[in-house]
């Protein structure tokens, strides 16, 4: 999973049924330090993130997991929203 | 998933038989301010998106969700067609 | 799917059952202009493309879907031979 | 599968039901070399890896596999704890 | 699937159960000219490719397909050992 957060909305009432009634978030991915990775990317949001919340994602044809039906076109998800990240400090030997 | 605009379309009459009748589209992957991502891709289109139409589209195997067939050789297909991109502006702290 | 060019045929005598029979071609990928598009990459035929047409291809889990096995070790299959690429002009607006 | 060192932890309370309990670690990937590749993901853990342990993961929908669960939105996930990586020498000729 | 060299071998005593009596070798992957392409990653071996042997893998939920088991968390897989790679010459036109 990745770290990303939450920049945007996609707004579309031409698309597949399956992906109806679900919120599309646009994504920014980012490292640990929370600095830009790539560009944004799609996600459905099953979690109800907000506006610049920290999130982590998932890419890959498990992302339709999170979702009431059981087949959907849907290659990314959010799956849960990020309290803290903890980073180990490496003891000197 | 990511965006895209269909830039053209792609003939094929030897093809596996699954893939018969539907449309194949060249996509130009872009980012949400419009700007190219790297080289188009082919996607099955059973949406209906016309030229220069801002798509998003899935890469996965469950690209075969949207077909009426069961099985098939697909690993990328338009999901819905983009009516407008809504940005978060980040609230200045 | 992406689009690639028949560059040659790799030969293997110790290989996994499943794949025995199957021609194992090796494509060059390629943009819509027909210029290369990083390293070749090895691709099962069943459409039987011959040296140096344009195929599609597909790489990911569901190439296995071509082949007359239900399981099989693939992860790219040439799915259709390209007859035309017809790229749309962007109106003036 | 890849190698990677544990850096750090994921806190999140607000998450997907399927993954809660289990310990989300944050990875860098490395080579053979324990050089640093690119940038740190998140990953399931049930083996237990601690801080700094070499690791190797894999990343793909076939990370759910060591979870209880049988279905859960997972892309990586620790695979087992290396205790030493034999490079073979190239013999001469 | 892509070429690769196998370079070494991953030794790991705490592992996830399904991986158990497998071989995890370390693969350099490389081009059709036998020049290396990026980082080595770990694959099972259920062919019994030996030391600097060069041989084609894959990488994708599909690698567990050779195993012996119906689920593991594997995502690379040696599925032959490459005998000879013919190049087709492109003829003048």
């Amino acid at each position: 999973m990745l770290l990303g957060e939450v920049i945007g909305t996609i707004w579309a009432t031409r698309k597949y049924e399956a992906v109806k009634g679900y919120k599309l978030q646009l994504l920014q991915p980012m490292n640990s330090n929370r600095e830009k990775l790539g560009e944004p990317i799609i996600a459905v949001d099953t979690i109800g993130a907000g506006p610049h919340e920290i999130v982590f994602f998932i890419t890959s044809s498990e992302a339709v997991i999170p979702m009431e039906v059981n087949m959907a076109p849907v290659d990314a998800a959010i799956v849960g929203i990020v309290d803290s990240i903890n980073l180990e400090i490496k003891p000197e030997k």
